[in-house]
């Protein structure tokens, strides 16, 4: 018999799921749409059957744990607590509700912690024992990992470095407060960046063309590829931003790497390299060259499920 | 036989050694200047006889092992690493050095790190596993706990929150830097802000009799006690900043704990009081009431030795 766990990554819009052995290799996967189950126990009924269909379709194979990676979700508790882009209100208790239907080893944090044991696990941080994972998406998320073990600190909450304070007063943060990290350093702090310097710049870009409201990371990134004079100019501000938070975070718990993840690390070297080198400048004396910065090894599309998968099977150690 | 250790704290002015019990009770104390000793062979060669001789003075006892915590001390290499304050030069590997001529296990950690073990072992955070203290001294030290152990990081210099930045382009530092919390949240840093405000506010002051070279956070604190405006002012931003740096670190590692110690924290609760007051305004609507912000247990007298003890035994568990 082949041991797979199964990875769960529960999203707003999809649950994607997927089967997968200790290598990192996904031997089935499937998804189906959150929303669909508003109500939680619909919702764990449709999971469990999905996993139990997908085991059914390849046989010779044994689970032997599951990992969820959730928003809001609490490693400590096995909860999903307030979670804004989910229908299930409170605090849903899921690696309990998913272990009484199948009996294995359920275990459950968020989505940027289990991006961290990916890539701990399968990516490219297989020998490190200390790295910090950002997920540059429309949130800043990130995973803190010390001495070979994901940060949760007291409370379970540890490594919410998107919303330290990077400029007091700054920018409004969903979180209800003023200048978070993840306000400048995202792929939406990226889009808020070219609104501001659309104002404050007298240069031609394409990016008047486009109503703010439709305006992505994806296009300022083209428009940076083009030389547009405003996405470069943003694209700088944001990987000073960027810097700042890292060289911070590198005081702190003195990581080997950086990794970068999401829609904004896709930008490649036009926002990595002025990144290097602006962390370079931040960082004290004793740390400048200790820290490599670069893009995660997983590949977006199986990220979800991978690191789910990852923190199962870490479980499993 | 009792067993104790050897706790060595080595500062810029004295060199204090005790031997401790795993209570924490000090069976016997000694120091001498570290600066009578400007070569290294000399400095061990009279640091280890000074034990020596300490033990023969208490029959009945079996040294175990010895920790010291020194200024730019690396935990990882056992060294003592390029002091500013020391009259050694380059890297000296000091816990080498010692264990030739003692041949029990020797670590060495700096000093702040030495605090956080100390408090960990014999001070206020007898059963936490995340917390952090700070060292508001005439610099601003840290050390920070995360799982039980003491956050060294991939190069050893891990917990430099003094030197994470907290004012973009603001105060310069000594590490060569801007805006370092350092500058801010220290006794030296309450020093700068009372000279700033000697220039903003026109109210009347003692501390406008001092010459800003003898101008001390003590005085300031007394001034404070006697509703000095200026000193005020200057009590409740320091605490302000300190709050911004401690809600930072909270997003980082969410501790259960902050101790303050060193010559500010004994300012109290006109320093306290703001600050817990700043913290739960900072930090994430999660976090809130997560963190206690409380003096260090330790004696001020004891905790160079006590720290540098603590490790030893932590050392042999």
């Amino acid at each position: 018999m082949k041991e797979v766990v199964a990875g769960i990554d529960i999203g707003g819009t999809n649950t994607v799921y997927g089967l997968v052995e200790k290598t990192g290799n996904i031997v089935a996967e499937g998804r189906f749409k959150t929303a669909d189950y508003p109500e939680i126990d619909d919702f764990v009924t449709v999971l469990v059957s999905s996993i139990k269909s997908l085991m059914e379709t390849k046989p010779g194979i044994k689970l032997v744990g599951i990992g969820i990676g959730a928003p809001n979700a609490n490693y400590h508790r096995g909860t999903i607590e307030l979670a804004p882009n989910l229908a299930w209100k409170g605090i849903v208790p899921m690696a309990e509700y998913v272990r009484k239907k199948i009996d294995v080893p359920v275990a459950i944090t968020n989505d940027a912690k289990a991006a961290a044991i990916g890539e701990m696990l399968f990516g490219g941080a297989k020998k490190m024992k200390n790295f910090i994972i950002l997920t540059l998406g429309t949130g800043l998320g990130s995973g803190i990992v010390v001495n070979g073990e994901v940060l949760y600190g007291h409370t379970g909450f540890a490594g919410e470095l998107g919303h330290t304070t990077v400029v007091p007063g700054g920018r409004d943060c969903g979180c209800g407060r003023q200048g978070c990290f993840e306000t400048y350093g995202s792929a939406s702090g990226l889009v808020r960046t070219v609104l501001n310097l659309l104002s404050e710049m007298r240069e031609e870009s394409t990016l008047r063309d486009i109503p703010s409201s439709q305006l992505t990371s994806r296009q300022i990134v083209e428009a940076a590829a083009k030389n547009d004079p405003i996405a470069l100019e943003a694209l700088d501000y944001t990987a000073e931003m960027i810097a700042f938070g890292i060289a911070n975070a590198v005081g702190f718990s003195s990581p080997e790497a950086i990794f970068l993840f999401g829609g904004l690390a896709k930008a490649g070297e036009v926002l990595f390299a002025p990144i290097r080198e602006y962390v370079n400048q931040m960082v004290m004396p004793i740390f400048k060259g200790t820290v490599k910065i670069m893009p995660s090894a997983i590949s977006e599309n199986n990220a979800g499920v991978l690191g789910a998968a990852a923190l199962a099977w870490n479980e499993l150690k």
